[in-house]
């Protein structure tokens, strides 16, 4: 896409917010409604919680690592500052550990909404950022982190999205060997890791630098990237993320075979919430995320989740099949509609219709209106005409 | 509902805006897709304007009625201020206008989306407020206002909500007619004519109170409130929107035949970009409006529009029936859990379940956890048991 000349005016929308025009609009709704569809079949709830909150709500706890990305407005209400919410998970935790505390765990939540992301700046990236998603609240178990994944994985299917792959890693793990290297080394380390640029790294990890061009090298297969990780002379605090780890892979293996996954020990992205396993998502269709998700605290309640990025299945996924227009008379009885509707066709009134010619063909003018609306059929004398 | 009681942290979301449980979010969601269901039957297609804008787009021409109740923030990329949308009929004529300009007419668009409002000082309103509506754009004709009001009624019919009534009033009408009072008066007409007080209307209005009176008690059923219309002696300007209100209700009367249609000609409530034939539905089932729509102009095209209220349908709706939940240990495989969710099960995996007795009979460990789960329905034993 061009954006220079697909979009008719620049300035007519702020940077990162776009129509969704017919065809686009209706694979977006389809394709949230079917990942719902799979989230509820497997007894996931929906909840919808607000667009904006209080931004002490929002942002406290683990909301804080979203607030670099939060637009602010002031509610004339009660004078209080309120976030328009950039992620959803956070509010699902908190009405889990709020509204729904008296609800028996496992709690399975499924949501989908739009959220709004300042961006970054010099960068065109989406500012609304449609979410859909499941919160698996309760039980922290290798069976829960397959659960989430499984559901994920036949949601994308569902979808017509093939090429599926889970990326695990654990940006706990690095966060947390990053306080071992002293605070003015960790910002460039950071940096370099992100590069994946070993030279960097071993430059500014100084005594940890060892382990921490291994989690680089250890990436790749799940099976092969945990052998070497176990190799790995972790603090014993840390070694427990790596056994998880292993646990979980397991889990997953059982739950979906033949799941393709992938370990990138060095990951560290995303929001810094999450406490154990994590995942992205990927297809070999596309080189974007199509979603990302792990374990996190829900108030004080272990859960893991995962989030879809609908913009990014679009661009992947088997696009709805758009019904066929059929052009009827604005007098057609509401009945025969319905026949039409029965048998899988948009009705399309002609409002100005030219006249009929009552014969069995149809007349040029019929023909010309009904290639104007793009109708493939036309209703003509009691009956479905192809054009 | 008792705001006071209902929620059991009042300070926890902003006044206004609420979160959405199990069975209410379903609900919601159900009810906009079965609404969107039907609109497409009838060749409306989908489209997807941003919740945001530049104010200086998303406020300007029609849009400019919409300004008190906007909440504004600043795009720190651009330093333009930027708007939330309030309704999304402008967006939508906006999008007819620009990017859709080249499509032929009549264009039949519907959108669904979440809109945010200032709302009212010290009045408890909904501030996130859902709309899902279409939008006909291009031909005005009696036939168009009728195709708008047949399809919402068919949209709510849809939704098992009985007892619909459409409400017609002609808003430019009321409003021309206050620019013959002097200025002084018109605030407080305006007043007196929202409480229909007709002692302060005939107080106000000077030369035009028998004009205003008349207005006010030519309400009710559309029929008689024609035959009263068409006595007064109104501005030759203005006798034309009396033609067309009769015009448009036979043309509803041909193709919604038996639907209840009453005018309320005092009535001049809602966004002021109506040019023509407004509509506010309701149902008997509740005193609350079902959604409004109207006539207006989108750019320089005629366009007539029907914007439905999720949250109020929502309360007088058929609810959806839940799926029944079936309990499944944790290692069922895929295949199994499939044939469950085509039988229309949703399948909760026991995910640290009790040991299953190996019998035919249900533990009472298993019953246990499945009540706790809300199951209504056990696997055990390659079958489905009731619980």
């Amino acid at each position: 896409m061009n954006p220079l000349t697909d979009r008719p005016s620049p300035a007519l929308l702020p940077m990162g917010f776009v129509d969704l025009l017919p065809g686009e609009a209706e694979a977006e709704a389809a394709g949230i409604a079917g990942v719902m569809e799979i989230f509820a079949r497997h007894g996931y709830e929906r909840v919808r919680p607000p667009l904006l909150e209080y931004e002490s709500s929002l942002l406290s706890g683990a909301g804080e690592a979203l607030a670099e990305q939060s637009f602010r407005l002031l509610d004339p209400a009660s004078h209080r500052m309120m976030a328009l919410r950039p992620d959803m998970t956070t509010q699902i935790a908190r009405m889990a550990s709020v509204r729904l505390s008296d609800q028996p765990r496992p709690l399975r939540l499924s949501y989908s909404g739009d959220c709004v992301q300042v961006g970054t700046a010099g960068r065109e990236t989406d500012r609304q950022v449609p979410q859909v998603g499941l919160e698996l609240i309760g039980p922290d178990l290798p069976a829960a982190d397959a659960e989430v994944v499984a559901v994920g994985a036949e949601a994308l299917d569902f979808l017509g999205i093939d090429g599926i792959s889970f990326d695990l890693s654990i940006p706990a793990l690095v966060w947390a060997l990053l306080e071992e290297v002293p605070a003015a080394q960790r910002v460039p380390l950071v940096n370099a890791l992100d590069r994946r640029d070993a030279a960097a790294v071993a430059q500014h990890a100084g005594a940890q630098a060892g382990l921490f061009l291994a989690l680089i090298q250890a990436a790749g297969k799940a099976d092969s990237a945990l052998e070497k990780l176990e190799q790995l002379d972790l603090p014993e605090a840390l070694a427990g993320h790596v056994q998880r780890l292993r646990a979980s892979i397991e889990a997953i293996g059982k739950r979906v075979p033949g799941l393709k996954l992938t370990v990138d020990p060095a990951d560290f992205r995303g929001w810094r919430y999450h406490t154990g396993i994590c995942m992205t998502v990927f297809s070999t269709r596309s080189r974007e995320e199509l979603g990302r998700g792990g374990r996190y605290l829900a108030g004080n309640e272990p859960a893991c989740g995962l989030t879809l990025r609908p913009q990014a299945l679009l661009r992947v996924a088997r696009l709805p099949v758009p019904r066929p227009r059929c052009l009827v008379p604005e007098t057609l009885p509401q009945a025969s509609r319905e026949a039409l509707h029965e048998a899988g066709y948009a009705t399309v009134s002609a409002l100005a219709a030219p006249e009929s010619p009552g014969g069995e063909s149809l007349s040029e003018a019929t023909r010309a209106l009904a290639r104007k609306l793009r109708c493939s059929h036309v209703w003509q004398n009691g009956k479905v005409q192809v054009l």
